[in-house]
C-alpha cells in the first residue's frame, strides 16, 4: 500500500500522481469522510452495474440489451480508480465500501423494475440523481478528490438512448406515461430515504458537508438550496423523458 | 456503413485499418461464414457477460463480487470490435448475432450454477472451452479475422483468481470436489451439445471448417484431432482446479 505523505500536495502541472495528499487530509476526520464518500460511490457503481446487467434481461431487442450492457460496463469501469484512491488514503477498499452495501441493496430491492421501460427510466433518473448529489458534495472537497469523483461520474453517453426509447414508447401508447411518472416519484422518494439513512449513520459524511480545515462548508440554508437544485434537476430529467414529476 | 473493397488487402505495417478485406472474402460463402462466426462469438460474450454479472450475486465477499464483475466487464468490452467488423463486412450485427441467441441462452439456462463455486468453475471452464474452440477455428481464417478473434479472446487475467478460490474451497472441505467434478463434466456435455446444434443448423460454419479459396481446411481425421485437443485442454483445466474430469 502507498504511504501517505502528511505534507501538502506540491500541486501544479508537473507534480506527481494523485497519491499526493493535500492539506485538508491533516484533518483525520476529513480523511475518514472522504474514504466513506469514495466507498459509497464505488459500491454505488458496483450495484448500479449489477442492476443494469440484470435489467438488460428485460430488453425487447438485442440492440437494447447491448446498450444497457454498455451502460453497466461503464459504471463498473469507474470502480477501479475509486478503490485505488481509497487504498492510497490508507484504508482497505472492501471495508470502506461495506457500510454502503445494505442501503444500496435496499434501494435496488425496493425499486426493482417490473418492465423494460421502468428499467430504462430508473437507469436515467437514478444515475442522474446520484451524479448530481456526488457533484454537489465534491464541490466542497480538495481538488484531487473532486476531480476523481467528477471523472467517475462521466456520463455514460447513453442518456440520449434512454430518452429516445422512453419518448418512443409514450408516443406509441400514451397510457404508459402515467405509471412511469409515478415510478419516477417512487425512485426519488426511495433514493432520498436511503441517502438520509446513510448520512444519519455516518457522522463523517454529515461533518463533511459542514466544512473543515481549508474547506468551505454548508449551512442549513445552503443545504436547503442544494436539495432544491437536486429536485429541480430531477424534474428536468422527468420532463426530458416526457413525464410529469 | 463502410464499403467493402473486393480486392486483396494491401497488408503491411503501413496499410490501413482492418476494413481492408482479403482475397478469401471473394468467396461469398466465406464471408457469410465469418459473419456467422463473429456473430456467435459476439453473442457468446454478451451472454457470458450477463451470466457472470448474475453469478456475481452469489459472491461470498465484496472482493469476490468485484473480481467476477471485472471478468464480466472484460467479456463485454470484446463485443464492440466484433460487431464493428461484422458491419464492415456488410452485415447487420444484430441480425448476425440473432441465430445464436437461442443456443447460448439454452446453454446458460441448463447450466445455471446453484452456488458460488459452481459459478466460478463455470466461468473458468466454460470460458476456456469457448476460447479453445474459437482459436482452433481461427487458425483456418484470413489473418485479419484471426487476429480480431484472438484479441477478443484475450484472457481476462482472472483465471488465477478462480483457480485459487476453488483450490482453497477444496482444501477447506474435500467433499465439495466430487460434485464440482460432476459439474465440470456436465458443462462440457452441454457445451458440446449446443455447439453441435449450431453447426448442424448453420451450414456456413461447417463449410468454414472444410476450407475454401486460399484457405486450408479440416478433414475428418483433423477434426477428430481438434476434438481431442479440446477435451484434453478441458481435462487440464479441471486438474488445475484440483478436480477429476
Amino acid at each position: 500500500m502507498t504511504e501517505i505523505p502528511a505534507s501538502e500536495s506540491t500541486s501544479g502541472p508537473t507534480s506527481g500522481p494523485a497519491t499526493d495528499v493535500p492539506v485538508a487530509f491533516q484533518d483525520s476526520g476529513y480523511r475518514a469522510a472522504v474514504v466513506d464518500l469514495l466507498g459509497a460511490i464505488a459500491y454505488g457503481e458496483i450495484s448500479a452495474f449489477e442492476r443494469l446487467a440484470e435489467d438488460a434481461k428485460l430488453s425487447p431487442t438485442l440492440a437494447d440489451k447491448l446498450a444497457l450492457g454498455k451502460m453497466a460496463t461503464i459504471q463498473f469501469n469507474h470502480v477501479e480508480p475509486l478503490i485505488a484512491r481509497i487504498a492510497d488514503l490508507g484504508s482497505e477498499p472492501m471495508e470502506a465500501m461495506a457500510p454502503f452495501v445494505k442501503p444500496f441493496d435496499a434501494f435496488h430491492a425496493k425499486t426493482a423494475p417490473s418492465n423494460w421501460l421502468e428499467g430504462l427510466a430508473k437507469a436515467y433518473v437514478g444515475d442522474g440523481l446520484a451524479s448530481d448529489f456526488y457533484r454537489e458534495v465534491a464541490a466542497f472537497l480538495d481538488a484531487d478528490t473532486r476531480n476523481l469523483i467528477v471523472t467517475s461520474l462521466a456520463d455514460s453517453g447513453h442518456a440520449s438512448f434512454v430518452v429516445e426509447r422512453v419518448r418512443e414508447a409514450i408516443a406509441a401508447d400514451g397510457r404508459v406515461a402515467g405509471p412511469l411518472a409515478l415510478w419516477g416519484r417512487r425512485l426519488m422518494g426511495e433514493a432520498l430515504s436511503q441517502a438520509q439513512r446513510v448520512v444519519a449513520e455516518r457522522d463523517s459524511l454529515a461533518a463533511l458537508l459542514a466544512g473543515g480545515v481549508d474547506r468551505p462548508g454548508l449551512d442549513l440554508v445552503a443545504l436547503g438550496r442544494m436539495f432544491n437544485r437536486l429536485t429541480e434537476n430531477h424534474a428536468n430529467r422527468m420532463a426530458e423523458l416526457g413525464l410529469a414529476s
